[in-house]
């Protein structure tokens, strides 16, 4: 299944003891559906309060009903903040995590003097312009296979923080600034540091080639803050057979 | 002032017994600020649940405080579904109803199988495609001089119901449909209800020149349903010195 939704509300993608997340939310819709416990396998965890325009999910099941029924029945028992978008019949071999191959991460600012109501869940809210050229020249820097260890939250262990991002730009519509990277994995917190940092050399806190160094000293505390979670949305996910945008504008 | 608002959570701008409105939330903020309670005058009224992206108030005091420094002092005061985004001085002379030439109000559907959770507070969710072309043909009769007195509630007593409107018009992109309409004043619901029946035009349940025939007749039941209230902006609003639009694009 390919689904969206607002994580304003949720504590997050995966299943955990404090707060209601998406997961369990579509597994207990599973449940309504199907009269089945059924596990839900996401192709990666969202943080609490990140969005997603196209997540991918997959669970295995014997009851008898048209795959591209599932997607209807579900939204029937599911809350306004999460659809699905999608649902086919998948290879039994298919795995929404293992078998992902690339994802695209957006991150919204609204660069204006007052707030705007209508993205202020959606978009970071930033009072101030930033310098958008030192942004745009620190996101290339990003680009490449690189040890992104310190743009990992500190206090997490990942044996293997070596990740290829393919592209990594920012681009202004009047207030709407959005940042897009795509790569074949992103470590944890790793796209709002990346965030953050740029937000910290947009506004001349940080140099320039802050990332670059970050990349060379691996030391987290040469990167700058995580970014708010409500600015992050999953916006794509793509795997060798399919891409959630081909999927998704087909559909259209 | 020019004034922004999610309508989601307000019975509307003007303040009743039966709920929260923007016009008393607003008027609360300047008791705050100004510690006077002071009335707060909008350019009209807009229904429970329809948002604004442009509204316009005025309102008279003495406190000493230089006008723009308003708008900050406010939202610091209000509601994040609120936002005050400009104030200045004005001509003791100019009231924001009295003096309004026109407005502009948009309607946003979101057409795709599915309802999208990002905009599902701000655009009408519809899941079968309308006949676009049928909805533009009939946007045209909406333009000129007309009694729009079928497209005003049943049970409202108006004496003139004759309104211009200046334009009116459907722009798609992709899954997100507006129609935007100018004129020097609406009726009780008359958007919606123009809404409403280009959408019973558009799946074919009514006659494509079925607004033509209600502006000859006169009779609400030759017109269509009143369209639901949340897809529903006040977008502009237009004084014979400024414009919203004008003031807004030039601070940001």
């Amino acid at each position: 299944m390919i689904l969206a939704y607002d994580g304003t509300n949720y504590v997050g993608w995966q299943t955990q003891p404090n707060g209601i997340t998406v997961q369990e939310t579509v597994e207990h819709a599973l449940l309504e559906v199907t009269k089945q416990q059924i596990a839900l396998h996401g192709s990666g965890r969202t943080d609490s309060g990140v969005h997603a325009k196209a997540q991918v999910a997959h669970f295995d099941t014997d009851v008898r009903m048209a795959a591209d029924k599932f997607a209807i029945a579900l939204n029937m028992h599911l809350p306004p903040d999460i659809r699905v978008l999608y649902t086919e019949e998948c290879d039994p071999e298919f795995h929404a995590r293992f078998c992902a191959k690339k994802k695209q991460y957006c991150y919204r600012l609204h660069v204006a003097p007052h707030a705007d109501v209508f993205s202020r869940r959606y978009a970071l809210q930033l009072h101030h312009i930033p310098d958008f050229e030192a942004m745009q020249a620190a996101a290339k820097d990003v680009i490449g296979t690189h040890d992104f260890r310190a743009f990992m939250s500190s206090g997490t262990t990942m044996e293997n923080t070596v990740r290829t991002v393919e592209s990594s730009e920012w681009l202004r519509d009047g207030a709407n600034w959005t940042y897009t990277v795509t790569g074949t994995g992103f470590l944890y917190n790793m796209v709002r540091i990346l965030v953050g940092t740029m937000l910290a050399i947009g506004a001349h806190q940080l140099p320039v080639d802050a990332i670059r160094k970050a990349l060379e000293t691996l030391d987290r505390s040469d990167a700058g803050p995580t970014a708010p979670a409500h600015g992050l949305t999953l916006a794509r996910v793509l795997y060798p057979d399919f891409d959630t945008e081909e999927v998704l504008s087909r559909e259209r």
